[in-house]
């Protein structure tokens, strides 16, 4: 009886190759499954298909109309798999989350390690059974550990990631750090975003001391490539403001891969800025080194300097 | 940090073997851990234990006041664990049953496979880890994969489960097939055991459609001795009931010989059991030919019933 396998919803790199890998494995060891994804891959997971010129994968929501049973990749709990995960038994999973609103009837093939990747897992599987990783899925494989541990700079990263993508490498037959950096760039892509969409994309809002405070935070590999546009990301923040009332507009832009910052601040008060973050205001931006977050390194020292 | 192993409460063969080697075997990897019980051993561990000159693990009923981490084999519902379990950090499950009431905060090792037994999936971590079985060890392995198999006579038993014992035959130097029997033997010595002892010696409690079941596996070669005493495990089981607040009690009387059950329900709803196993209980009792297994028999057809 076929199976389907499949990632988490919004899938990432991981969630979409960890399904072909898995697949791919049991069908070599008898199974007869398919590998599906329960959304559209995002813009670096497709530079990742393209570039080993591998198929996008059909997209799914629920299970049951096609089968009776699933194999779950990189994902465990029911709010982020299909939507009639409960109609259908789940005989294997393959995971490195914690484990959390999942259950089932029957015992199961349930392999977790708090690894930094599914696919690392996955390699230790193909060669526990002794199968051979195709050059193909073993490009797509590297590039999913190298998603989820942004090239080993990720504090979730482990050895047997780092190990894991070199042996795959040599099976792939690819430089893992040049490509590696080329697919995170890929992933950032924010050469095909207006300084509109750039200064909105996941903006949040905060009253801090009576001021009506908006800060955004844009990932990228290259900060020079987007301060480039400087200009008209002011202008973009400059209306942003006027037309919604903020007083304050921090734009932070985060390089992922070396785990800095740089502060674009437009509105007033900049004082309140420079105490926050220890800093001097040049031309209304400053580096921060070390600073990724904005929920943990950029609102509390803000808030207590308002 | 020094981690507990241990298995289920109410522990049978292979909750104490399981964590008896779970726990060599991490420690060869260099962990510092030691294997302890949630209970006394019934008689046939003791007869394990005594036959291979093994100690009786220390028995533990909560785990904080000693440890902040543990490693979980043979269960992982929080219901069949230390009364502690939230407070403390699961780090690593081996086990060989469903997933159902358990969940951890933070990433973790998860081992499970559909197997006949825990043990035999601790001896391929064995040989994935290369890590030589002692042959003491090998002897309490095969006596609970015997044990959890009724020598391979449940149909939980896969061919994985008969060529471990056969391995482990090997290195322990054992005839299995003459020690498993006088083993299982030294296990159905019930004349020995009060009703309050026959009611809750294997019991397990599992939530199914908002009920609190609880069931219980005796397993013997002489149903009739044991249905002489029926009157008493009645009362025994009430009791259990009212103090514990089950709704719904199951005793399985076993077979070993001839692989049948002779079901004894206490509690509501019945009709879900005749439901369930697709029979008419007369005078709270029904005959279930060919059905040995608790985990793979029982657990699903009645959770499905609910």
């Amino acid at each position: 009886m076929k199976e389907l396998v499949f990632g988490h919803k919004s899938p990432d790199t991981d969630a979409i190759v960890a399904a072909k890998a898995f697949s791919y494995l049991q069908n070599q060891l008898g199974y007869e499954t398919e590998a599906v994804a329960l959304g559209e891959p995002n813009d670096e997971t497709k530079f990742v298909l393209q570039h080993f010129d591998e198929p996008i994968p059909r997209v799914i929501t629920a299970a049951k109309p096609e089968v009776d049973a699933v194999m779950l990749v990189d994902h465990n709990e029911a709010q982020q798999s299909v939507t009639d995960l409960q109609d259908v038994k789940v005989t294997h999973v393959v995971d490195h989350h914690r484990i959390a609103n999942f259950q089932t009837a029957a015992p199961l093939y349930y392999h977790a390690e708090p690894l930094g990747c599914t696919s690392t897992i996955l390699l230790k599987l193909f060669k526990q059974h002794q199968v051979a990783v195709p050059a193909k899925l073993a490009g797509l494989m590297l590039s999913a550990i190298i998603s989820d541990t942004l090239l080993f700079k990720s504090p979730t990263t482990t050895p047997e990631d780092e190990a894991a993508v070199k042996e795959l490498a040599k099976i792939a037959g690819v430089d893992y750090q040049q490509y590696g950096l080329e697919m995170l760039k890929a992933g950032t892509n924010l050469a095909s975003k207006t300084e509109d969409q750039l200064v909105t994309a996941d903006a949040k809002t905060f009253e801090m001391g009576g001021k009506k405070v908006r800060i955004n935070q844009v990932n990228t590999v290259d900060l020079d490539e987007v301060f480039a546009r400087e200009a008209k990301l002011r202008q973009a923040i400059e209306k942003q403001n006027r037309e919604n009332g903020y007083d304050l507009f921090l734009l932070m832009v985060t390089n992922i891969l070396n785990s800095d910052t740089r502060l674009l601040v437009v509105g007033e008060p900049q004082a309140v800025v420079e105490k926050a973050f220890k800093t001097k205001l040049v031309d209304n931006k400053a580096d921060l080194p070390g600073v990724v977050s904005r929920k943990k390194q950029v609102v509390p020292p803000l808030q207590a300097a308002f």
